[in-house]
């Protein structure tokens, strides 16, 4: 297929090179020139501006931006991709933006013509460089049908979550309570080894008991717990901080939006902001258990 | 073997009689002389007091109170098992008390020869029926190892967690846990179906992601979601808030005595007051979703 | 002088009524028609548009709007103020909005030739009507200076408080932290009566301490400890719950965009909003002790 | 008069020099035989042991004590205060406790036949020296009358809070709405100062708003703000952070015995438990602050 692919950061990259593996023809763009060139020697065709690239004879566009102001920027702009796409060509947004930016951008593709479906992942570079992601999907159930093959080919798990702006629903409601679990867990385990627990004899009591969770059991933050978790490489890889501190973001707004409370969720948030605030943005987010116990290097 | 059986309430009375069945002699004793009849009726032996069950040939005695002051009368007081029991006689205390407590308790019978581990259970009093409980155990190996065949008539998993009081600190900081975990999930489904999703679709997506917790997958708070749990029943039966807020006021309280903070562990004691105080501490403890979304039954 | 004015709410109409007492020539604005007529019946000119009214010989503007979209329609819109005013004309933004989108605007005005100043008020409605409003008011000396006469025929308090957006962030400042200190009182004040004090001995303990603040001394939201505030008449009039919610929103939202934590005032808002959901958004926000206690009417 | 004094630290011993100072004859005793001889040689008669005391021909005695298992142990041990006093004399507990274990030991000397008044007070070490303590006394009116000569020679605000344990009570109600406060101020002045405002000039506008409170106005956390509190010293002197702990600590206990929530309250609890766990106990409680600014000295 002829796609699009707009926004060749972290995520986006690898997942560009994931599409053209499947033997699709990609036209891209991005503010950066080296992001680019290396897209073009790994065989896609450079556009010259997003109005180019909306213009050309692509049959889908993917999006893979930063954050909301971008998207609309390249959506909404004067001279961006809804001024210029031809009404046929599918849109797929992959940024991680609140549920109700999202919206707002599909109906004014509608208003065009164009389906736009909300595909936000998760999964990290990892994910993204070895084709696992989990998409989760906001849109109608045909257009969700018709992307399937191509989220594919850059994904394992590719989830209908509903009508547009579904699938960042998904993923700020997933997010925020992996932050609360994971601060949860953080706390307990903090807790229990203060109180002369073996980590690893917590951990194994927990994870057969009711406070089972997959920062316990897959990513336990106490240090020597697991192997191959970021607890056991100082904090290194992983989800950043302050990935999960936009993520936090998020959620709250979306909340305020929706006007309903999320109390634990805006607590997560500010002992994230707390975290990062101390100079720790850039640590795994599984490191909020060093707010809690100094000795954990 | 013959056994001393202190304390047959909701949780003692069924674990009493998981013994009986099991083939012990039982000398029981308790406040409540009802209690004390039903016991007599399926089999056990009424001790006049507390001096004359311990006094008595038993060798090994269980103790199952409501709280810390209890066991400390039990064991401590003037005319206590303490003072009357002979050395070789094994103590087992059931209560859920808080660490502290349990190690004080621990030392003074340690100091008169006894050895004493500290077992609490959860698993409700559906386990307790079902002889399906899970033992948290607190003390030496070879006391552990003792314990052991009396413990499994009684439950199905028994754990051993280290010294004195790791049993009462690997129930506190997993139920702390399990709060966190409990009020998140209630926090994320909410979000979620206020801002369009479908509540199974959204706990299916939490569950194969990485919010994924016992109480999301086990437990669901969220009408319908599952079967078979209190949320589909009116949040009857099941963990009682007023049971959850005394978990949780034990957790804070270690945490106070060990110097650690425990923030959202605090917050969901606050939380689970502010709902207690409404009215609902009777109710099921995934209840506490009703304090974000008034419209649910 | 000649002042235009749009935004004749609940707010903007006593002010502007409070100008043309004091003498001014006023042309109006509001997408209310009968605001309008009510202003033009006191002696006000109307203007049919916004571009109207820029293109007017007026020698200032000010505006007084619900939220930052409104301000950055009225004057970042295709018709909007910044499109058609003269360059000398001074402009006056009263709304209370973040202190990023107030210099958002300042900058874009600047960029026009305009000097622009932000001057958020308190006070309320009472305060709006009687004149004696408070205003935080941010940008540079000189143009403080030049509205000081103008902003003292409406309020009592005029305060500098720095370059432009100083006078936003003051507000969101103040009321942040006046959340926290009503939510602590009444924390304080249902502790102390539910474990047998009087509420008025207890207030005044507290207001001869260190936990003295205004809404202990000032606002008290125990009923019966004040004559003439909300709580001895049920809640009624002041300063509403959803008014301050949204302040609560422009807080956390400045603290985001800042990177700093405000954990206190993130769960404040939580708390409100907890409150609001359950129906409370329109009782004033001392009203929030409710949420404690029940059994105050 | 003569009185006996048990108890003689940084708090009890500079008040037991103010009533040797006002003329009453002391008999005093402590666990520090070098606290007993400084008051030995400042005119006081050294008591072999709180039972001696207790029989001595005192006619009141004060106790000032670090916590409840302390004040219990002399009051309520074998040979304590209560096994050895005569009925007329009157006591005076003047440690800060929570106020069920002020209630528990004062039915403890009812049933003896003594009056037993709390009497905790607030000042810091600075007001015991200098004889200008607030005390918040709960107990009959006519014990309270009768003390008051007696408590004026080390205080200067002496008032009378109602029945046994109302001391208490308004002590932890006022001291957790004291540590809100603070945090709260902290947050404001924060969030204020990044986002671009002088500290002075946002304090001096808070200080005239509705967010004025005794740590903005009297107290004041941010460096620079105003002279002589602990902020302008580096945050030495003062009253301690981990004092602010223990008295948090009572007045969450209070409450969950009182089985009412304090929302703000536990997670200022936290709040200091965190900034304490690391390594600031000891530095005055406004330093608080910089848990939020790491660039604050």
């Amino acid at each position: 297929m002829k796609i699009g692919f707009i926004g060749l950061g972290n995520m986006g990259g690898p997942m560009a090179r994931n599409l053209l593996k499947a033997g699709h023809q990609l036209t891209v763009s991005d503010l950066s020139q080296s992001a680019v060139a290396g897209l073009v020697e790994a065989g896609a065709t450079a556009a010259a501006s997003i109005a180019e690239l909306a213009r050309s004879d692509v049959e889908m566009i993917i999006t893979m931006l930063p954050a909301a102001p971008h998207v609309k920027g390249v959506y909404l702009g004067e001279d961006g991709l809804l001024a210029h796409v031809a009404p046929h060509v599918r849109l797929i947004d992959s940024s991680t933006i609140d549920p109700m930016s999202a919206r707002q951008v599909a109906e004014a593709a509608a208003a065009r013509g164009n389906s736009l479906i909300d595909a936000p992942v998760s999964g990290g570079t990892g994910g993204a460089t070895a084709g696992t992601l989990t998409f989760m999907v906001g849109g109608d159930k045909a257009d969700f049908d018709a992307a399937l093959p191509v989220l594919q080919a850059m994904g394992k798990n590719i989830v209908h979550c509903g009508p547009t702006g579904n699938g960042q629903v998904a993923k700020v409601a997933n997010n925020m309570l992996l932050a609360i679990t994971m601060i949860g867990t953080a706390e307990a385990m903090n807790l229990g080894v203060s109180l002369g627990m073996d980590p690893a004899v917590l951990a194994g009591i927990i994870n057969t008991s009711s406070g089972r969770n997959w920062s316990s059991d897959t990513y336990n933050p106490y240090p020597g717990v697991m192997d191959n978790v970021p607890a056991s490489r100082g904090y290194t890889g992983g989800f950043g901080t302050d990935l999960m501190l936009k993520d936090l973001g998020l959620a709250t707004e979306a909340a305020k939006q929706a006007r309903q409370p999320v109390i634990l969720g805006g607590l997560a948030q500010q002992l994230y902001q707390t975290f990062s605030s101390q100079g720790n943005g850039a640590l795994d987010f599984s490191a909020i258990i060093k707010l809690y116990n100094g000795a954990i290097k």
